[in-house]
């Protein structure tokens, strides 16, 4: 059997332009140190970029939707309708990933890849995998060549952002019902019950979450056989994480920088980087979301998040948040003049 | 004796204006609450400015410098000529508050309110109460005049931004020695001995922070009999810090909301607080730094900095860095559907 694309070797981020960048640092007019996470930011933008001077200004964020068998269970605090409601309202500009994409002049691209939709809408990329998944709970999610379909819909996404230039790409997700299939494919990756990663995704009171972990632990139970991450993502996961799972790898393949956003993208992120290891250095994590297994996934993917602002919105908002950390870095570290070209004396 | 300005009254926030942008808020396309902190952020500001729709486009940012007497206990790892040199490098373009602000659009003023610059330099504002402070670990820093002059060079700085229609205001600071005398004015108000707020500054080695902490008790035992936050400002304080705190309760009896920046930035706050308390409900805190004591100030002042990114620049520049947060907050308040408008589904 061939290896399927997302196995291709990741190469690393370039440890010549980090050093380069590390030296510039500690030539800027500032106590050595002082920028504190902008001075590693900024060298780890170098790095991946393989640029002397990282730049940030061409960012791509597209949206996977897709819907979710396991809401018959009761898991979501919103209904179904909202999935491609909210679709429209991407589309439309009222949606907070809209605002923020205007704020940022991104570009904001939204990719259906398996809500319930039966027709195409009109400024929504059709790449359907599917049309909601099945019942986590009751069996797979996603049929092989679903899962397949879905990866490469993120592939394809990479590749529209990358004809339009990208320079930082961020993944957001939509999907009524989708903290459920995150937690139960992190659950499964990580060897943890549902307990420890179900939270109140959009709203969910305490009995609502309790329901939640018991769901979990059926589909934990059922797909106890999953021996592999595809097979995981397959059985537990969801359309619009598959999407962003292939959309991760395949920039990591390109060299394309990622911003993760929440809970739901860093599933998908631990999912990807179980697919193909070398994908972890080309990810940054912008927020740490209120839902609270989020923090946990971070922790298993060694990663520290730029913001805190108790955030749980997903569509990737925190991320496009922090959009605007990574411009600061990256303008500090090309605006600002060495000690030598300012004439200011260094420590003493 | 007539009152000194900085004690008029300051008006609170408007809690009617607040209440309807929570209940905007409430309104928008998004699961409750689901915005965390930036949520908190369109409703602290559209009280401070008395607007449906709050803004932060125009965004004045002042850096006061002064030079301090207590260098000539060797408590910086930098010379004090920097301190000159940076303020050639704020008007020229180099230092990290400049490229921020550019990044902004926001205006940078730089305010000699006490360097030792015995001529005035091109583009910086001249308004001095001094030329270099006295060593405060010999005697009070200031005279009565000068402190007075630094408070009110605060506020025709404050001025200065109303005129140019000012929606945010952000004060940094540039001095060789000011960690000391910002730790120095913040134990006389917090009743702290010197090893609790000394840290490393622009770099000391262990062993220099334990001289500072030292050179701080000393300072404090002198100073031990003043008695009002005014007089520990004098003594204790600095050109820069006084005219921090002079801008910030100029701001707040003007309506205008304050972002405040690091560890010195926020002991100008804590006594501008202390002399006129309702100063409180108009600040927003922009970052923690990593100068160790900065925690404790923020503490104190019941402040919940946005950004944890362990700058410890001073210039502003946390601050600056944060006011990103507080567009994209104004942004999606003023820029999201409701409900209503987008056709989306509420919590069931």
């Amino acid at each position: 059997m061939t290896e399927p694309w997302w196995s291709e070797p990741i190469r690393p981020p370039s440890a010549a332009l980090a050093e380069a960048a590390r030296t510039r640092q500690a030539n800027l007019t500032k106590p050595p140190g002082s920028l504190g996470r902008l001075e590693a930011l900024a060298v780890q933008l170098a790095a991946m970029q393989g640029r002397q001077r990282p730049r940030v200004e061409q960012v791509w964020i597209a949206v996977f939707a897709g819907d979710h068998g396991v809401v018959a269970e009761g898991v979501s605090a919103f209904p179904q309708a909202v999935t491609q409601q909210m679709l429209a309202n991407f589309v439309a500009g009222g949606a907070a990933i809209a605002v923020l994409a205007r704020e940022l002049n991104a570009t904001l691209e939204v990719v259906d890849v398996g809500s319930l939709a039966a027709e195409p809408m009109p400024g929504v990329v059709w790449d359907k995998a599917g049309f909601g998944s099945a019942n986590l709970a009751q069996g797979a999610a996603m049929t092989e060549a679903a899962v397949v379909h879905a990866l490469d819909a993120g592939r394809r996404s990479l590749r529209r952002a990358q004809a339009a230039g990208v320079e930082l790409y961020v993944g957001g997700e939509m999907g009524i019902g989708n903290t459920t299939a995150a937690a139960a494919l992190a659950c499964a990756l990580l060897g943890l019950s549902g307990c420890e990663l179900a939270g109140p995704g959009t709203g969910l009171d305490a009995a609502g979450v309790a329901r939640k972990a018991a769901v979990l632990d059926r589909a934990l139970d059922r797909h106890a056989d999953a021996g592999t991450p595809l097979e995981a993502l397959r059985r537990l996961g969801g359309f619009e994480i598959a999407g962003l799972a292939g959309a991760y790898l395949a920039c990591a393949q390109a060299g394309v920088p990622v911003l993760v956003d929440g809970f739901i993208a860093s599933a998908a992120a631990l999912a990807a980087v179980r697919l193909n290891p070398g994908l972890r250095d080309w990810l940054i994590f912008g927020h740490v979301s209120a839902e609270p297994g989020h923090a946990r996934l971070l922790a298993a993917l060694e990663a520290q998040p730029l913001l805190t602002l108790d955030m749980r919105l997903g569509e990737g908002s925190g991320a496009a948040v922090a959009v605007s950390l990574l411009r600061a870095a990256c303008a500090l570290h090309n605006g600002m003049a060495t000690f030598a070209e300012a004439g200011v004396s260094g420590h003493s």
